[in-house]
């Protein structure tokens, strides 16, 4: 077949800081899921678009070319309506968890379609992975079933929703090119888009923890996927949510699980507990749930029936003893004073290198392994006093994750300003 | 074995528009050569270079990095001093083939490790192939012998040099990173100084028929790589020369030949005996022959005896007729005036159409393909008086031929200013 084409016209064309054509940008995705593009050539391309930029056309094609590389679904079936939530990526992130049941007990279906975590982020699947028995994989039957009842389901995305994103994506990993907000807004909203629907809430984490580091990117970024999902006929809000500290007290895979069931036992720290109520109230005004009072359904109990539940359904025991491991280490404050410093991509990075994230996609994650946070910023406290315990199965990984610990913390004089709410805008 | 440097670290480096250091350079070019280094990440450093840049010392490293993935050669047994030239590449530039036996005619070695034509410029040894029995690949040995007598010669380049470059040099070609002044400067260099010639001339070409459309860029490669050739310890020197209309009377490679012949009889187009004479005489002065009547040694046969014992030393008949296209086509005046226009790329690429060259590395080329030029540009023609003789063995590639080469064209009222010399500048 002769092609409409030529990749490297293509790759000229951004090289160039001109716009490509929507023809160029749907035969390129599709030209490149069929194998005809090249990955060298792809990377160049993708290259140019990191430092070239799209333009907001430019993005919907891409965004569409991706969504119609693949199949989609659809959740009309159901009799619920649906909101949907998608996080960017933080340490210590593990708001899905109590969220979709907290805003499944209001009759609202939530669907949350995870990945996996690579690099310093947590993936939601290895979270739940950690709950003896639960399997992420169902399928599209069992999941409409459970989206009915309880309402709400966590499991792994289907392979064939926008597999052109799949190879992108990893082709971007390996080329330096992901930090880019026209890449990385296309493609969430891609699978977001793909995966139908009716009602998205996004949380978009800015600070050293996240892709995004710096606040303006992070509005660009929000305002560029409310826009995508917006065009697409997908309600779409974002929140910026602060993460330059860790989100809770515990990172890692069972110790978040454990956090999580104490914030819909009505307990748990206060940042979890403030974005968890946040987001579901955007999820559901979105649904037409006007005002409703989910500060009483994580303390009456309504959010950890439907928590118990959804794990029953993928196969979970959520009364089960949660995987513990083997070796922990403590370590304590050097001297009196305040925590001024706990740098959310410290904390991350040595979760991460004590096993409870992975370097590749092939790798085992630990269940038990990850760090548990005793002091949080801006608390006085006394030399020797507990700040962290460490966990991991093989000892031999403590070294090297108090290497990356160490320096993003710090003890000083005077009390820090904190921020006064882990959400910082909101884009709609 | 561990790798020094991580790809991704290297490549966000130049992403972020940071130097690469002589360490990164080193190790990705030597890991590109093993293979651990990816085609995709070599071609997303690529066009972060395109678009970022290098400045001089990292294009140092990078070409000494090049230089360094493969064998060098010496000629410093010769008991000649050698200069070589080399063409950034254009339509109808045939130079090199007067004008090494006619350097060599002044106890000159002049070698000319050439390559194969790709895109709309021709190749030195396709246009050579067109001669009965001559053979571009010859042993290095083989080489040594022939530069002590006649003095020149013209073969393949050896594969062991610098073979990073060839496999970077085949990405780039697929992912529009061809014209970068860092990558094409050191790509050439790289080669040249892994040759190991004593004395170097480079005839940058400007003008639409060349890789460098604007005198400055131009002057900028130039510049490049006169410095690059200093710092390894080759003399160089640049001629930046038009290329915005063809060098010549004749495009393609037995038609070249046939002209290049012409020259070395003591005749040939004034363009043509211009570029070569003044060739010649930086190639002498830089080798020590000072003041010589290079014009002399064309009128006198000297340079046609040279010629012919370099062309029988490679098993070729420099008296045998040239191989002759099946059809022509010839294209006439349509109306009176002046030639106001004849724009080299639009030849070029006809001439290619014409079968004269290849688009991709494995295609064969016809010997006698390619296009007689009967009008210089300004002369002043009448209507139906011949323009243009089109050479080819497939007639139906006489009308895709003619779409490129018939925009390039223009009759006018009023005689163009034409260039007073081939010539344009020299850097030294």
């Amino acid at each position: 077949m002769a092609e409409k084409f030529d990749a490297v016209d293509v790759i000229r064309t951004k090289r160039d800081k001109q716009r490509l054509s929507k023809d160029q940008i749907d035969w390129v995705i599709d030209a490149y899921t069929r194998g005809v593009v090249g990955d060298e050539q792809m990377a160049a391309l993708n290259m140019a678009i990191f430092l070239n930029g799209m333009d907001r056309e430019e993005i919907v094609q891409w965004t569409q070319a991706m969504i119609d590389s693949g199949e989609t679904m659809s959740f009309a079936g159901l009799s619920r309506v649906t909101s949907d939530k998608h996080s960017t990526g933080g340490v210590g992130d593990k708001i899905t968890l109590p969220l979709a049941p907290l805003v499944a007990s209001f009759g609202v279906a939530v669907p949350q379609l995870s990945g996996r975590g690579l690099g310093h982020t947590g993936g939601t699947l290895d979270k739940l992975e950690s709950i003896p028995g639960w399997q992420a994989e169902i399928s599209n039957e069992r999941m409409m079933e459970i989206l009915e009842d309880p309402g709400c389901v966590i499991c792994a995305a289907g392979a064939g929703l926008a597999p052109a994103d799949k190879k992108i994506y990893a082709l971007r990993d390996i080329t330096s090119t992901v930090d880019c907000i026209p890449l990385i807004a296309s493609s969430i909203m891609s699978k977001k888009i793909a995966e139908g629907t009716a009602n998205l809430v996004l949380d978009v984490k800015v600070g050293s923890g996240a892709f995004m580091k710096d606040i303006d990117m992070a509005r660009e970024l929000a305002r560029t996927m409310v826009d995508l999902g917006t065009d697409a006929g997908t309600n779409t809000v974002a929140l910026l949510t602060d993460m330059s500290v860790p989100l809770g007290r515990t990172v890692g895979n069972a110790l978040e699980i454990r956090e999580s069931v104490e914030v819909l036992a009505g307990g748990g720290p206060l940042d979890v507990v403030e974005l968890t109520l946040a987001l579901a109230h955007e999820m559901l005004e979105m649904a037409g749930v006007h005002d409703a009072d989910v500060d009483a359904a994580l303390k009456d109990g309504r959010a950890m029936d439907t928590w118990k539940k959804m794990i029953r359904a993928q196969g979970g025991d959520p009364d089960a003893a949660l995987p513990t491991a083997k070796h922990t280490h403590v370590v304590t404050a050097e001297r009196d004073g305040y925590l001024t410093e706990m740098d959310a991509l410290a904390v991350g990075v040595a979760s991460w290198r004590l096993g409870a994230g992975r370097a590749r996609k092939q790798d085992p994650v630990q269940a038990g392994a990850g760090i548990e946070i005793h002091a949080g910023l801006g608390e006085k406290v006394a030399k020797g006093q507990k700040l962290f315990t460490l966990h991991t199965d093989d000892e031999d990984r403590f070294e090297r994750a108090l290497e990356s610990l160490n320096p993003g913390i710090a003890i000083g004089d005077e009390a820090p300003t904190l921020r006064s709410s882990v959400v910082l805008d909101r884009i709609s």
